[in-house]
């Protein structure tokens, strides 16, 4: 039976970087590929009384089919949190749960992206808005990333162009480059966005993992005060494997995203979000961030000084406050795809920064993820990598 | 700021049941309007057992990110229950576990649907399936249901159009009718789809329940040889909460289907399957549902007794042999959207059949759901309707 695809299909594919987790599921790699959460950190006794508690007591209503638009205590909860911890107001019936925030692109690619539209990311940018906004036919204008946020001539320009429905950013520790808006930028941003017809969407599943330094309002609600829609996320701070994250945003713009949510899915599992809203209740989240940022702290200060001690001088290194990942910039002339096949040979694992880049360029740069390797696996890891580079580079 | 939505917003709208299941929610309404299974009969201090389980035994990885496919386990489960309850041949690695079975519908339309191709559906249709499909900008072409499957001279006529992609049906008790596909119509509809180009999908979240008479192999694998796709559900069986669904096919368009929830929310929540393949390992799953079709049998009786008892002759009724709903047929010029006005006076509720109508007809139906009511309200309210029905029809 000769099978046509739908169209979309030709232009979205297998993401490479599950595509590289694969390689690296032998275990004697040490693999700073993947974009995990480190699991010893994931609250399992205290998940483990809250699942007990919701069975004996919401029993089958946790069960049950449930509304669109998610339960309500937990929306209340994010609520509340985005006051506490950020300072901007947002009402419980202005948040829609999703399936992971992943979800949360493909909503927004149904509401708003006809074929051909344009979509402003960043250069390098996330691997899985790509993804979902290929599926709607977007074409991408990329924007670059300066040290301290998007380079605002670029953007302008940008936006300047006809037909642009969004501007992705991710503006706090950013996968993949772990670059973070200063305060200054997020303002600017929000000055440029004003007035536009181009909305405006802020994801933000890092934010809560700062290790040092200030946090930052959101732009959305922070700094631009109509419009804009903002992503959060439980997978970073709570654990990603319920697949629970969040869209905040008002108006007509929320009606759409629930019927494109009903024709999705119908609803985020009412059980997980029972679950999650009694772990957040009866215990305190703080506290348990605390530990995540210190281990990730930790580890992230041994990965920078690992590549100081070991890398050549000439390659470049992002020193993020905070996140999962650092961002590393060979020599203009060095292919990390080359230097991946090298580095596999030595049972070190990254991800080559091409894929984040849609126009073709990033040839020489690549990420690594320093949330989920211990302390001594950094160190013999990044060791293995600065040996390699130094004979990489010298050769090329 | 103004926000210009896709294209495909316009045509799809929200669910019109979730909106009368609002009306509903006042207790004092009977109401048969629901689609929802009944929660005494979620296995609720099994799945605590089990959710303890996964917790102490897998921990942290039932908590991590995970596979696109699904959890292997889980889905080697489903393959060999295929071979058992169906005698069909389904290998693990053709099923991809997707977040409930509406999912399924999505991930589909995202493969296989451009804007404007044809997609058969029967009539009167699954309303989940038609806003899915929508939302890709389907063109429908509507098949009439028979007491014994599609009435097959109009499915002919159809699938000899130009350009259709897909024929969707659920030939189990389908929702909205009850109606189940007879041996002959299921062999008949695979013969007419043989050697087309046309996918044949088939969905069967009720085909458990079954009260009475003999279950019939699936049209795919059981009589259509080549392609196919089968669609199944955790909902109806063990609890909709956990929105756990699965995708039963082969070759390209599996491959396909995976890149499609990458993009849509990277995998289904991992808990929920560790959490599920558990329950259903530690318990048997077969005395579970002996459970539910013993209760839904006898409601299902109580139901069709009443209404011989309570409704006006002229008024017509399927007598399912299982699932969770009866069809009613009023005479041709009575309006049911009318009359669900009256019923709401008298705190009955039902769904009015024309939304399953695309093409508008159907005015004079209406769905009953009978797995969530007890036996005392299925009674009364069916009394109610009866009486209702009577002064409704003399008076038109």
């Amino acid at each position: 039976m000769p099978v046509k695809f739908a169209d979309r299909m030709s232009t979205v594919h297998r993401s490479f970087i599950r595509e590289i987790l694969k390689v690296t599921e032998d275990t004697s790699i040490i693999s700073f590929a993947g974009g995990l959460p480190n699991p010893e950190l994931f609250p399992v006794s205290e998940l483990e009384a809250a699942a007990v508690a919701v069975l004996q007591e919401a029993g089958p209503q946790s069960l049950q089919y449930s509304t669109t638009e998610g339960y309500l205590p937990l929306r209340k909860y994010i609520a509340a949190r985005y006051k506490e911890k950020k300072g901007i107001e947002v009402d419980a019936d202005e948040i829609i749960i999703t399936t992971g925030s992943q979800q949360c692109l493909d909503l927004l690619g149904k509401v708003f992206i006809d074929a051909g539209d344009k979509v402003i990311i960043e250069r390098p940018g996330y691997l899985g808005a790509i993804q979902s906004f290929s599926m709607f036919q977007a074409e991408f204008i990329t924007v670059g990333l300066e040290d301290d946020g998007p380079d605002l001539k670029e953007l302008e320009a940008a936006l300047d162009q006809d037909n642009v429905k969004m501007f992705y950013a991710v503006t706090n520790f950013q996968n993949p480059s772990g670059l973070t808006y200063s305060d200054a930028k997020r303002a600017a941003v929000a000055k440029l966005m004003k007035g536009r017809d181009t909305i405006f969407v802020e994801d933000d599943p890092y934010g809560e993992l700062r290790f040092k330094g200030e946090s930052h309002p959101p732009v959305v609600r922070g700094y631009l005060d109509e419009g804009g829609i903002l992503l959060g996320s439980f997978s970073k701070v709570a654990a990603p494997g319920f697949r629970l994250g969040w869209i905040v945003c008002g108006g007509e713009t929320r009606d759409k995203l629930i019927i494109a949510k009903q024709a999705s899915d119908l609803h985020t599992s009412t059980f997980n979000q029972h679950l999650v809203y009694r772990y957040v209740t009866d215990n305190v989240l703080d506290d348990h961030i605390e530990k995540i940022r210190a281990r990730y702290g930790k580890q992230r200060d041994v990965m920078v000084e690992s590549i100081k001690k070991y890398f050549p001088a000439e390659v470049k290194v992002t020193e993020p406050e905070g996140g999962m990942f650092l961002w590393v910039t060979l020599p203009e002339s060095s292919s990390a795809m080359d230097f991946f096949d090298e580095a596999i040979k030595n049972k070190v694992a990254f991800v080559p920064g091409r894929p984040f880049y849609v126009d073709g360029s990033g040839e020489n740069t690549l990420r690594l993820n320093f949330s989920n390797s211990d302390e001594e696996r950094i160190v013999e890891g990044i060791k293995r990598l600065g040996t390699g580079l130094k004979n990489f580079i010298a050769k090329a």
